[in-house]
């Protein structure tokens, strides 16, 4: 045993890199850093080595990283990004691990979502567990049996890219009619976009180019504001979102049958304007009522942090089980 | 340790009730019978006891049941299940268990079946394996991480009833559009005798009541030979249980990932009739080309037998368990 052994994590996101140190048993961090990902400009991966850095220390004795996918976490490869185009195949965590000599390991921002809530968050306890995350896009991570769901290639629970309706709207991974496409902050935007193109009455306006729903950039927050304040075509934009994603969550209990669905995501936070037509829907759509029984659908517990200490939460999972294969 | 020690496996189907005893290394039978069920007529325990009875010798230490579902493994209780109507909220397991005095492991067929074709079958050596049925209805069984995916009811892993058309046809269950509704051999011949009843030139013939779907009773069998003899419209009725089995398999890809994908039941023996425009619609559908890489698309290896060795294999699997924990 070395006196301290501490871990640090990392959340690599598209707008932000934020990384932090943490002790052996504590999830408050000793040392936090945090810095613009400038993900689309070259050199991520120096800026990102900087930050982790900035929080580094001789005791340090893993990494975690949460990073966009789609990734392969076996080998710690970045398969593609759209987020990040420099990296094709990018080898981060072994890169990482030369650059600073301890073992890093490396899973999708959903997946170690999902883990730190179940570790630290509203899932400690459950056995069976479906996280979402509700944002610009849709993601998931899930634990089976107490074990995060990974997959043979590491790409399992792509939940947000479950089609819903093969002929439904165009999902931003190029296919059609995911439950992403539907339910997702882009998706809310791009639906109202259309239907005021199609002379739908609303107090929202459209900026930029109205002739194109890409360019019209509407928000869903701004959408979720026009819908508190009573605009018809706004609440109707989120009660469709929460119809699909009642839907897709009918499907994960019909697949995965958890003992708790938890949301987390910026959309996630609208409330009622989302949470109502969806619990409407997923009482409609549930194949059998005795999937409700004793099922909790939750928010997550870990906010802004729960990259970050997902990330911790592997790092110090993947340590624990190499310390016990050693001994 | 006893010095023989034997396993008694049941399948109970809608038709017929098996039963075979088995010494702890072989999967070829002692002793093996089998006797009509007649699910609908009183008396189905009794039956099911008998045909235990039959096989039974004092050196039986345990027993594995497949039974149709839904049901609860975890209290060995069986639900409902449309095919036995006197069986609601029926404790199985343990009624047998008092009966023959010794412990009694049950899950659902599909479950079952899966488990045994990870355990003897096509599956062996697999961490994640996707195990589906395709006969009256779609069933599925799910290994995840080497462990059967039973969930926190016990009720996951029911992959016929995933919603991939909220729109579409009805589903035995009474919910719409399921997989099981587009690509069972019940929705191959519903669909073919609307399309007779809206006029569709065919060579098949509609026997009994033509004014409903329920009553025309085409088999699927029917409309597979059709098909093979150059009917358009039979060729066309299997081209659509395809395209949307592409679908719900391209789902579950991105959901779990697995490295093989096992196909059991009557239909699936059609062949190029239905796995052609499978594997086209699967190809279009998937996610991400990645998935596909050394994915093993495979036919159930154990025919028949599949319920029964998968009921062996869980009870041993259960009692290996029960050794390891006395121990």
């Amino acid at each position: 045993m070395t006196s301290m052994s501490l871990t640090i994590a990392v959340d690599l996101g598209g707008t932000h890199i934020r990384t932090a140190s943490y002790n052996s048993e504590s999830i408050t961090p000793i040392a936090h850093y945090r810095t613009r990902t400038n993900a689309h400009e070259p050199g991520v991966f120096d800026r990102l080595a900087q930050a982790i850095g900035n929080v580094w220390s001789d005791d340090v004795t893993s990494m975690g990283v949460a990073s966009p996918g789609p990734l392969d976490p076996y080998t710690g490869t970045i398969l593609a990004t759209p987020n990040i185009p420099e990296w094709r195949n990018f080898r981060l965590a072994q890169k990482l691990s030369e650059r600073f000599g301890v073992p890093v390991h490396l899973d999708n921002d959903a997946n170690m979502a999902g883990f730190g809530e179940w570790t630290f968050g509203a899932g400690k306890g459950h056995h069976n567990l479906v996280y979402l995350t509700i944002s610009t896009g849709v993601g998931g991570g899930v634990i089976c049996n107490d074990a995060l769901l990974q997959g043979f290639h590491g790409l399992a629970t792509e939940l947000g890219h479950m089609i819903v309706d093969p002929d439904g709207p165009p999902c931003g991974c190029g296919k059609n009619g995911h439950v992403e496409s539907f339910s997702s902050g882009t998706a809310i935007a791009r639906y109202t976009t259309e239907q005021i193109q199609a002379g739908q009455k609303t107090s929202l306006q459209l900026d930029g180019d109205p002739s194109s729903p890409l360019r019209a950039n509407l928000t869903a927050k701004q959408i979720a504001e026009a819908a508190l304040a009573g605009d018809s075509l706004a609440i109707s934009a989120f009660a469709r979102a929460g119809y699909y994603l009642g839907i897709a969550v009918a499907n994960y209990l019909a697949i995965f049958d958890p003992s708790i669905v938890i949301f987390g995501g910026g959309v996630s936070q609208v409330g009622d304007l989302l949470f109502k037509p969806f619990e409407e829907s997923l009482r409609k759509h549930t194949f059998h009522p005795h999937y409700l029984d004793n099922l909790v659908i939750a928010k997550a517990a870990l906010g802004d942090d729960v990259g970050l200490l997902g990330a911790l939460a592997w790092a110090r999972f993947k340590r624990s089980n190499e310390m016990a294969r050693v001994e």
